[in-house]
């Protein structure tokens, strides 16, 4: 598996945003809403940023930003609980319904039955953190 | 900046590395204890594989998984506070210095006066998480 990204939690996400690009001097790559998880999202690449240079099927890790859109939201129960910080690590597989089975044979437990569609045309599932070691794993896999 | 590495607190580092292994088919590449820190790194490059197609200079994201050697780690301290969990950004800069001053200039805090050296070698500073949207960021200049 590779990374593809990391997730953070925050409250503001216009100031997280202008923020990050200051303190990392690194622009904001694109910001999407994911309506169906009340999640409004924000890319920045932290890997290479010649991409030309780069073989193809590379994968550039990514920090996204996560704001809440409604107090329903899973991130905004997650920053009422924990307040600011990283959320969760995601990691890209080829074959997600494959990992999935994988893992499930290994007994690990998944935060939903069957993946979602996440940002950046993903689909998406959650590991549970108890289970490896305190972090929130996310398996995706693009489009 | 461009990410270095995730750093990542864990009890147990052979039951962490163990676990990683399996999870991320990934295999650690190496292990390091940082005496000044207390601390016992485990390095995994969660990147490209083939470095050999990457331009020079290209940076592998690396999972750090960082294990206590003494109670007075900082390490140590966090597990007991917080559990395990992630516990820090690493990125990679090419002039510390003059980062330093940069941030400093715009009335962000330092956690240390001057850089310490870290593992992998690499010599690192860290910045206030409370500053950061509750992210422990280091930065790093490999030496």
């Amino acid at each position: 598996m590779k990374l593809d990204h990391i997730g953070i939690a925050v409250d503001d996400l216009n100031a997280a945003i202008h923020h990050y690009e200051t303190v990392l001097k690194i622009p904001c790559d694109k910001r999407e809403i994911v309506e169906s998880e009340y999640v409004e999202t924000a890319f920045f690449n932290v890997g290479e940023k010649d991409i030309s240079s780069l073989p193809l099927g590379f994968i550039a890790p990514k920090v996204e930003l996560l704001g809440a859109t409604s107090p329903d939201s899973p991130i905004q129960k997650f920053l009422n609980k924990r307040g600011e910080g990283i959320h969760h690590l995601a990691f890209e597989v080829e074959d997600l319904e494959g990992e999935i089975s994988r893992l499930k044979a290994k007994g690990y437990t998944f935060l939903s039955e069957i993946p979602k569609f996440g940002a950046d045309q993903k689909r998406i599932i959650f590991l549970h953190p108890k289970e490896h070691h305190g972090v929130l794993i996310e398996l995706c896999q693009s489009v």
